[in-house]
């Protein structure tokens, strides 16, 4: 069944909820929406484009999660509360089975944070996915990536590397991204790929504690790049500490998986840095709303990321 | 000279400008706004692909226009004032010069109204633009389409169809999208198509008076049909009355012309309802504004769009 554009914008619309501060949703030239006093507004914006953002034999409805998860993870590195956002959609062919697959995954992430869709269009064209995603941040709380002092530690949540350990495998056709695995340690990175967290309540739960913080989309150190050079500072991380998943090893060996950790982008957890002080009362701050959190560093003055204890690629050492 | 995509944002961020109320602009995980108090936030998002909204070989300053124009118009259409965007930009090269001959086109527009680009993303693949744009417009005062009533007058701004008559031109082979030329009826139809204005101070001036409202994108009967279908009215439109431009008529003849008017999209000038009782004092509102407002029809009890004196095509007749 091929829809023409109107039917598949209104599939796609009667799968959007309301929530109280929408004053008009989609449907007008425009929504109106009511944004919370003493707060302001993030807006963050990021595209998908299919074999080059995900193997274009994904499956739509991890397209769909996956494209709100990029943008909700950004949001939660500001330490916003998700509220609503736009979606372009260019598709080659307008399948109805696609479409509501596309928002099974979309909107299963969507109604899990109270994030609504606002807005957005549909075009012809080569599978393509832009949100921009609006969060709301209390006055003062953003968490930002210029905020790190020298000596600042360095945290991160989860483990590091999965994602671009299973893009490896997948390279390899070890890993098949169409369905599920009876094989744990496949599974386990095939689900850290296709269905990213985003650090929500995490983000929430840092502020006021963290001085900077960015979400691991580029890789570790590219990411820790963006605080170093955005703050002004120096930061060392010891490579003996950086949080690897035991499927992760298993299927990549030590090496391997340091080496996706410290350059694999597609994680979404949280880096970021904090006082000296708050060392102890980080874990109970992020207990219940978080995977563990690791010390994996030091902020100091200077500049640059500096790698301990890691004889990586030379490719590597611009980052030192 | 071909740039990473490091670059080309940073090329576009060195064009974007400050604003009071922007807290922080591009470079962080998300940009953080300040929402005006007492205002509605109006968001808006459209999308322009290569070969299916423009010419392929429109050149880059035009397309830089026309994607934040096409925005901007709904906003318009919102009565809201423009504040701020992103753009997610689809590139299949990164040409310095394309780059920049874009944005002389978008941020000439974009610095007109103060409008600031705030973020985006860029990636690589078939030349396609998506623009998400918010106003913004005190409690109460939008301009939707769903409050037309039986008794209202119709108006449009400016003249209809010179867009649609561009491109009929072009696909005939008699006018070049890519250059001017010393025939003023055709250079006009071409600026109508390359470079729409929004009526953003009209929307403004609409504020309070007007009882529906909507841009012209898709076709003056079809966007209409919208606010008929919204307001839950019937819309007549006096064929007689739609404004034609000159060079409109000279290129196409008076059918030609009549039959892009009513069909024809990518106008973007404001089509309105408002009540009789403004019918003296919408004159004065809009001078100096806007062009010129034509009086094309009125608002019934009923349904659809009914047009008379018009004996078009039978394709048409879906709409009375």
């Amino acid at each position: 069944m091929s829809l023409a554009e109107f039917a598949l914008i209104e599939r796609i619309r009667a799968r959007s909820k309301g929530r109280d501060d929408i004053v008009l949703g989609i449907g007008d030239d425009a929504a109106l929406l009511q944004p919370l006093a003493g707060h302001w507004l993030a807006v963050t914006a990021d595209t998908l484009n299919s074999g080059v953002h995900f193997p274009a034999e994904t499956r739509p409805a991890d397209i769909g999660w996956k494209t709100l998860a990029v943008n909700l993870s950004d949001l939660a590195a500001m330490g916003a509360t998700p509220a609503w956002g736009t979606l372009a959609l260019s598709l080659p062919s307008a399948e109805a089975e696609w479409i509501d697959a596309f928002a099974d995954g979309f909107f299963a992430l969507a109604d899990a944070h109270d994030w609504r869709l606002i807005g957005g269009d549909t075009t012809r064209g080569p599978l393509s996915l832009s949100v921009t995603a609006f969060g709301q941040v209390p006055h003062g709380q953003a968490l930002r990536r210029d905020g790190a002092q020298a000596g600042d530690d360095v945290w991160v949540s989860g483990t590091l590397g999965d994602a671009a350990g299973a893009l490896q495998l997948w390279k390899r056709g070890e890993l098949d991204v169409t369905r599920i695995t009876p094989d744990p340690t496949i599974e386990f990175l095939r689900q850290r790929l296709l269905r990213p967290t985003p650090r929500i309540a995490l983000g929430l739960a840092l502020r006021g504690s963290a001085s900077a913080a960015v979400d691991v989309s580029d890789g570790l150190l590219a990411d820790l790049g963006h605080i170093a050079e955005s703050s002004d500072v120096a930061v060392r991380v010891d490579v003996t500490q950086i949080p690897l998943s035991v499927p992760l090893r298993r299927a990549l060996g030590d090496d391997g998986a340091l080496r996706c950790a410290l350059h694999g982008g597609d994680d979404y957890e949280l880096c970021f840095t904090a006082p000296r002080s708050l060392r102890t009362t980080l874990g109970s701050l992020s207990r219940g709303v978080s995977p563990p959190l690791t010390l994996i560093g030091a902020v100091s003055t200077g500049t640059g990321v500096h790698c301990e204890g890691y004889s990586g690629p030379r490719g590597y050492e611009h980052f030192s």
